[in-house]
C-alpha cells in the first residue's frame, strides 16, 4: 500500500519542516515554506515525505528510496546525507513517534470503532451476514462472501470476493483479497506491541500501517496479525496459518508458506516463500528468512536463514547437526 | 462415533466402486455394481467400507480393519492385499480427499452455520441461557447445564447435562458429555489444519471427524481443539486442560490428564491416562505417549514415550538425564 | 486487597472453628464458642482468620502473619506452632478447599454471570458504550473510558477513568485502575487452573482472590489472566503485556514490565520491576523473580533468578553462557 491513500487514519494535509524541526527542538532558520507530504518507510516514500534510518540493515533501502528527508542519528549522519537531507536527532524513534502523530494523531490508541451497525443487505451484493454483524463505514465486501456471527468489521476494511470470515472475529486496517478464510476469533490489523519505554508512562509508537492479506490465504482460529507501524504486515498468496499463531507487526510472509500451531513471528522479520514452520516455533524480530526453509517444531530462530535450508533447535542450527547432538 | 451414522455431514447415499474408480482415473472394468457404503479409518470401517493405508505405523489397524477396500500406494500393496481389496494410487492421501469430497461435500470448508437463532427455551428444558446466545438447528443440551453469552452452538452438536459453558464460545461438530466445563472464548470441532501444499492452491483436506468430550473434562479459556479429518479428536474423562492449549486434529487423550497452559498437540497423536503435560510443552504428531507419563513444561516430544516415564527437554529426554545435563 | 472486604463473593457469616474441625473430621473438644472471620493467606490474615503453611517458602510470611490458627501438615507443626495455633491435617490443601467452600460457596465454579445487560447511560457518566456490550450489577467504570463490543463486564467488576476496554473482552472479579488499555479478546479474571486431581473427579480448588490490575497497564489481545486463590494475581502500574499472554493464579508482576508475545507464567510466581521478557518464554510456578531482569525470548525459567540478571535458554542460565556454548 501506499501509506499517500491511507484509508485508515486521517492525514494532517499541512505539514512543513519548519513544523517538524519545531517538534523535534531544533532550532534551524528555514528560509522557504517546505511542504513535507507524509512519512514513511525508506522503501515507500515519495519524493516530498520523510523518513527514517537507525540500523545498517536498511543500507540498501536507503540507496533506493526517495525521500527527500530523513531523520537519523549523528552516528549515521555521513552515510545518510549522501542520499537524502538528513535531520540529525538524539533519539530515532522517539523522533519518528512524535512526528507520527503531527501527521496521524489518530494512530496512537487502538479506539473502538463506535461507527459500526449491522449492515445493510441493499448495501453487500451477495454476501452473505450471520446474526449480530457489525460493520463499520465504507467497509467493501466482495460477492460470495460469508460473514459469521458477532464479527467485527471495522470501518474502510476491503475483503475481497469468496472469502469466509468466521465468527467472533475483529478485523480492522486491513485489506483482504479473494478466496481467503479467516477462522473464528482471529484479531487481524489492531496495532503492535510497540512503545518507547518510560518508567512514569511509556510512550506508545504509532501504527499507521496495515495488514495485507493476499489471495487463498488461510488465517487460523484465535490468530493475532498485528498491524505496521510505518511500514505493513503482509501475508502472501496462498499462505495457510495454523490456530493460535501470532504475527507482530511489519512481519513480511511470502508465499505457500505453511504455519502451523502457535507459532510466533516478532516484529519486522521478513520470511521468504515456500516456508514451513512448525508448531511453536519463534522467531526473533528483524530477521530474513530465505525461500524453501523448513524450520522445525518448536524451535528459536535468533539469526538470518538462507534459502533452501532446514533448521531446528534452540537456537535454531542446521538440523542434521540438532538430530546429531540430540541422538 | 460410528461414523456410518455422522450426524454433522450429510452423505451421499448411493455411491460405487466404479465412481471411486472414475474419480481417481483408474480404469478397470467393473462387472457389478458394488456400492461402498462409506470412507472411513481402518478401525471404525465396516465390510462396506472404503479405507487407506499409507503408513506401516498403522498395520496392527489394518489387520483388525473390516474394509472391504483399502486406498493404498504401490509400496503397501503386497502387504494391504493379504488384508483387504486394494486400490492403488499414486497420492494415498490425495486420492482419500477426492473421494472424501464424493462422500461428503460439505466438508471441506468451515462454512458458518447459517441456521443459528436465539434458543427458545420450551426446547430447552432446565437449561439456563445467557444474553445473545445462538444455537443451531438438532442441538440437544441436558438437564441444568448454562449457557453463557455470545455462546454459538452449531447445529446437532449435543451437549450432556451439568455442564457449565462459558462466555464467547463456539462449538461445532462435536459430542460432549455429562459435567463438562468449557471456559470462555474456547473454540471447539472446526476443521483441522490439513490440507494438500500446492503452490497454486492449496487443496484442502476434508474433516469428517467430530470432537468427542467425555465426563468430567474442564477445556480452558481460549483454546482450540481441531475435530478430526476420518478419524474423531478424543478428550478422555476427566481429563482437565488450561488455557490457551491447542489440540490438532485426531489426536486422543486418555482419562485423568492433566495439560498445563499453552501446551500444544500436533496431529494424530495418542496420549495415554494420567499424563501430566507441563505449560508450554509441544508434542509432535502421530506419537504415542503411554500412560501415566510426566512431560515437563517446555518439552518438546518428538518420540513415542513408553508408560510410566518422566520426560523434560527438547528434544525431551528423561527427566533425570536432562537435569544432570543442565545443572 | 483485604479479602475480608471481597466484594466478589459472599462470605458466610457466623463460622466456627468448631464447625472446621467437623469439616476436617479432626475430634477434639472446644470448650468456647470461637468465631473464625475468614480464610485468608498468611500474610493478608487479620487476627481472627485461618491460614495455611505447607512450605518453607513461605516461612518469612508465617513469621509476619496475624492469622490466629494456620492449618499445616505434621511434618511443619513444631515450626509453625512457635508462631500461631495449628491444625494440623494430612494435606493442607484439600483441607483448605473444603473450608474455602465453607467460607465462599459460590467460588468453585465460574458460573456464568445472568446478572448482567445492556448499561444504562445514565448509569455510567462519560462512559462510552459499544454495541451488545453486558454490564453485571454494581459495576463501577470510571470517566472518559471506552468499553467495545460484546464486550462482557461482570458484577462488581471496578474499572478507573480513562480506559480503553476493546472488543469480546471478558472481565470478571477484577479492580483495574486508570489509563489502563484491555485489547480484545482478553479474558481477566476468570478461575485458576487449580484442582486436588483425582481419578473419579477432580476436586475444583476455590478462588477467591481477584486480579488487580495497576494504573496504566497494557494488556494484548486474547491474553488470559487468572485470578488468584487465596491470593491475588496482580499486574503492577505502568506494565505492557503483548498478545496470547498466559498468566496463572497468584501471580505477581512488578511495574514497567515489558512482556512479549506467547509469554507465559505458572502459578504463583513473583516478577520484580522493570523486566523483560522475550517472546513464548515460560516461567514456572513459586519462583521469585527479581527486578531488572531480562529474560531472552523461548527461555524456560526453573529457578529463582536475582536481580539485575540477564538469562536465556531452556533451562534458563545466565545469557553470556547461553550464547557462548550456542554459537
Amino acid at each position: 500500500m501506499n501509506t499517500n491513500k491511507n484509508p485508515f487514519f486521517d492525514k494532517k494535509p499541512n505539514v512543513y519542516l519548519s513544523d517538524i524541526l519545531e517538534i523535534l527542538k531544533i532550532k534551524k532558520k528555514i528560509k522557504k515554506k517546505i511542504k513535507i507530504n507524509n512519512i514513511s518507510d525508506l522503501i515507500n516514500s515519495s519524493k516530498n515525505d520523510i523518513s527514517f534510518f537507525n540500523s545498517l540493515k536498511y543500507f540498501e533501502l536507503l540507496k533506493k528510496s526517495n525521500a527527500k528527508y530523513v531523520i537519523t542519528s549523528q552516528k549515521y549522519n555521513k552515510i545518510v546525507s549522501k542520499y537524502c537531507k538528513t535531520i540529525v536527532v538524539n533519539h530515532v524513534l522517539k523522533s519518528v513517534a512524535l512526528i507520527c502523530k503531527v501527521f496521524y494523531p489518530n494512530s496512537l490508541d487502538d479506539a473502538v470503532d463506535l461507527n459500526v451497525s449491522n449492515p445493510l443487505q441493499k448495501n453487500f451484493k451477495k454476501v452473505k451476514f450471520g446474526i449480530n454483524v457489525l460493520i463499520g463505514k465504507n467497509v467493501k465486501i466482495g460477492i460470495n462472501s460469508i460473514i459469521g456471527h458477532n464479527t467485527i468489521i471495522e470501518s474502510n476494511v476491503r475483503i475481497g470476493s469468496n472469502c469466509i470470515i468466521g465468527n467472533n472475529i475483529l478485523i480492522k486496517n486491513s485489506i483482504i483479497g479473494n478466496n481467503v478464510r479467516i477462522l473464528d476469533g482471529a484479531i487481524i490489523g489492531k496495532k503492535g506491541f510497540g512503545f518507547l519505554p518510560d518508567r512514569k508512562k511509556n510512550l506508545r509508537y504509532p501504527h499507521i500501517g496495515i495488514v495485507v492479506i493476499k489471495d487463498n490465504v488461510e488465517i487460523g482460529c484465535n490468530n493475532t496479525i498485528d498491524r505496521g507501524s510505518i511500514s505493513n504486515t503482509i501475508i502472501g498468496k496462498n499462505t495457510f496459518l495454523d490456530n493460535q499463531v501470532h504475527i507482530a507487526h511489519n512481519v513480511n510472509i511470502g508465499e505457500n508458506c505453511v504455519i502451523t500451531g502457535q507459532v510466533g513471528f516478532a516484529g519486522s522479520s521478513s520470511i521468504g516463500s515456500n516456508v514451513l514452520v512448525g508448531g511453536q516455533a519463534g522467531i526473533s524480530g528483524h530477521l530474513k528468512v530465505g525461500n524453501n526453509v523448513q524450520i522445525g517444531g518448536g524451535s528459536g530462530v535468533i539469526k538470518n536463514i538462507p534459502d533452501n535450508t532446514k533448521v531446528m533447535g534452540y537456537p535454531a542450527k542446521d538440523i542434521r547437526r540438532f538430530l546429531k547432538e540430540n541422538k
